[in-house]
């Protein structure tokens, strides 16, 4: 797949979650939801930054701290590690996809622009 | 800004960088442009990998190998550190917007989902 809006899945009984790239570092997923929200109780917490884009569709995230974000396409948000939330809501009537890219925020690379700097 | 195509550039007579998320270990950023190209001569030679999303528009990339990658909406690649290339075209008649990940794709990050199961 080299389109994100290619091989969508049929079968949307459950939230589709597909690994675009997945390096030691960095990890960009793919997220198609239809109507799917997360469970009523508990909230992710996650070890890992977010930072999430919805590409087709609508999406609405709820945080533990009480905010509400609707996401609509083009929209975006950047969720730190161990900030809880969750999934309040999805299109029930279409798809919903999200592009979502997960990292470690707190590490220092040896690479880019300092690095290219140096090499020099 | 948290809408990728929200406060678009008006003067567009360089190609446009944004970033829409900067962390030691990962940069976000939206890359707009109308018409433009890289220089003739010379090769983008980066030290970080890049993952790279047409989100409206169209663009293409050739390799110093000789590919020649056209991407339209949705479309996606991911340019590896040192792998080298430029953009030889872009549409001329309406504005183009990428989104760039940069990050080290060697790093091994102490977060994600081995720490997590180390942890419980």
């Amino acid at each position: 797949m080299n389109n994100i809006f290619e091989n969508l899945p049929a079968d949307l009984a459950r939230e589709h979650f597909q690994d675009l790239l997945n390096t030691p570092s960095v990890r960009i997923e793919r997220i198609v939801s239809k109507g799917h929200s997360s469970p009523e109780v508990g909230w992710y917490d996650q070890n890992e930054d977010e930072w999430v884009m919805v590409l087709q569709g609508e999406g609405t995230l709820t945080f533990a701290d009480g905010r509400v974000v609707r996401l609509q396409s083009g929209d975006f948000i950047h969720i730190p590690a161990h900030c809880r939330h969750k999934v309040s809501h999805t299109r029930p009537d279409g798809i919903t996809v999200w592009l979502a890219i997960f990292f470690n925020a707190a590490i220092q690379g040896p690479a880019g622009r300092a690095e290219q700097a140096a090499d020099e």
